[in-house]
């Protein structure tokens, strides 16, 4: 990675050798504790119950923000206040987990009706799912209804049920949003975010400690991580390893995905220490967002192979339909592969660049 | 391709400008077609009819002779009788087809049943399928029954009925390549050979023609063909190609295979005119025989995915069954992908080579 990330943001009457200090955390902090607030405000403006796009991008940018505190009280933990922030991490984690919800389940429809599109050879888009009206203009299609037009039985039937079964998931995750957001937990959360948008706990000796030092160690720790992954395999293509447990009887999530889900958390604290370093100035990694994108795609096709998996073990389905999505199943699949060797590249690209 | 395969062979006495004549061709073909008449005597004496080892050996030896001959008399045409060699060709082509399907029925068997272990995470082996008699000292294996122990219900229920149709394939062609070695057609295809193997109907200016130049256009239309090839794409790992048509309503095989398969012939076209312009000193080209072998895994990978897709259309099958056959596809589909991407890596090693 590179070498200036870890180098103090230049400050012509700070000594050139001390890297940045407890200030510079609180206003991190500050800044994302602001930043969330306004989030919630606009998210509650523009009315979540509605489920309209703006109230998407208020909760995604309230994720946003959660995460980065989150991260950043984990990172940075020997500089706070032990109690507050140990109490305050789950709660994040909670609300980020249960906003994060809906739109994960709306996202891995759209991804699984896209593969069958692309598996069936199919030009056509399919049109957008959900309750969007449809202008009427195309031909014969109904509202809400996406085009099948050239999919077979199978593959029309296994779009069908994924599209049921997921657009339920994603109305309950949607009221379950909601009803978090009502909630007391909820509340407490947001309090304890208002105070930290003007006071952070910092412990005594966090106004003269180096930043730097629990940044590399979350640096170390990802770099660990990423030493355990079989990265060699990865560099093969074609090593057909993602799908080695395609029809095991196990039907849990494949165990071989936990390492590379928990690099891609890894890489996120190192990215949100890298910007508590650097401030808002930080230069772009291009290579760690590659690689961050990577593990982001391994993550979204392993959890849509897992949906496909799950809708083929629905009771009395057709044949075709349950063809249809093994076809589906190892497709995402191979897109986890292949996500592991967009991140092996773009990580070896890393390696080399270093100094 | 390396340039000293267009050399002719060395001969002090002869003019080192000079490549060989119709006198190398008649005596590769003359060679051809006693190793052919060879092969036969051995099919005959080890017992066609018991399908032993040895008999599926000499049946291999003869489609190879056969396929040479048949080759040689395509690339060398205008120096022989054109009205021989143009009436030997389709019945080597009938011939060499014939004996060829039983054993690629059981290779296709073979690869289907590895594939389903391996994608149940099983590293239990399969037992070898067809009649013979187990041992018995397996715990409580049943003779000429694969072991499906770590397999799931649907994974076992796919092999069972692959194992099914594939094995009444290779029976039926088994019987097939019998009555056509009892046929009058074969016995007049053996004649002919028997003729070749003495004297070679070459025509009046072939003693003095020389054979580089039927070789050189052999080669280029080799060239030519690969040319075609969607190469670019297939040198970027995981492209997702090969899977494109997986859920089509075409139960064709997948068109965009067949210029590959195209390939795949006029590779081994081009190899045998080498052979012919050699002699058995012929160095053995390694990259010739990588991207021949990855054509090869290619076509078998593609036939193996189009049986397992025939399957699933068998009536009343479980949605077990038809979503272990998708899933077997699918991954059928990735060996095609990768059998492409293997090709594209040493065509372009040799291009690169290549002064």
């Amino acid at each position: 990675m590179a070498q200036q990330h870890l180098d103090p943001p230049t400050d012509p009457t700070a000594d050139p050798t001390a890297g940045p200090t407890g200030d510079a955390l609180a206003g991190y902090l500050r800044g994302q504790a602001t930043e969330f607030l306004r989030s919630l405000r606009q998210h509650r403006e523009t009315g979540a119950a509605n489920g309209t796009e703006d109230s998407g991008d208020a909760a995604l940018a309230l994720r946003r923000s959660a995460r980065r505190i989150s991260g950043t009280l984990h990172t940075f933990r020997p500089l706070l206040d032990t109690d507050w922030s140990e109490g305050m991490r789950p709660e994040l984690a909670w609300l980020s987990g249960t906003l994060a919800r809906e739109h994960a389940y709306a996202a891995r429809l759209e991804r699984l009706l896209l593969a069958l599109h692309r598996l069936s050879g199919s030009t056509a888009f399919p049109a957008p799912t959900g309750g969007a009206a449809d202008s009427g203009t195309g031909p014969r299609s109904r509202p809400g209804v996406p085009e099948r037009g050239n999919l077979t039985v199978g593959a029309a039937k296994a779009g069908a049920l994924l599209e049921r079964q997921l657009t339920l998931a994603r109305t309950r995750a949607h009221s379950a949003a909601l009803q978090a957001l009502g909630s007391g937990r909820f509340h407490a959360v947001a309090d304890s975010v208002a105070v930290l948008a003007s006071e952070v706990p910092l412990t005594a000796a966090a106004t003269t400690a180096d930043l730097r030092l629990p940044a590399a160690a979350a640096k170390e720790r990802l770099r660990d991580a990423v030493a355990a992954l079989p990265l060699v395999t990865a560099g093969h293509p074609y090593n057909a390893e993602a799908l080695v447990h395609g029809l095991s009887p196990d039907p849990a999530p494949h165990p071989q995905d936990g390492p590379w889900h928990q690099v891609r958390l890894l890489l996120r604290l190192h990215r949100y220490a890298q910007e508590v370093l650097c401030g808002q100035d930080a230069p772009v990694d291009v290579r760690l967002l590659t690689a961050g994108e990577a593990l982001n795609r391994h993550r979204d096709a392993s959890e849509a192979a897992a949906a496909a998996a799950a809708a083929a073990r629905t009771p009395r389905i057709a044949p075709a339909t349950a063809y249809a999505l093994g076809v589906l199943h190892a497709d995402q699949r191979h897109e986890v592969e292949a996500a592991r060797f967009a991140f092996q590249q773009s990580w070896q690209k890393q390696a080399v660049h270093t100094p």
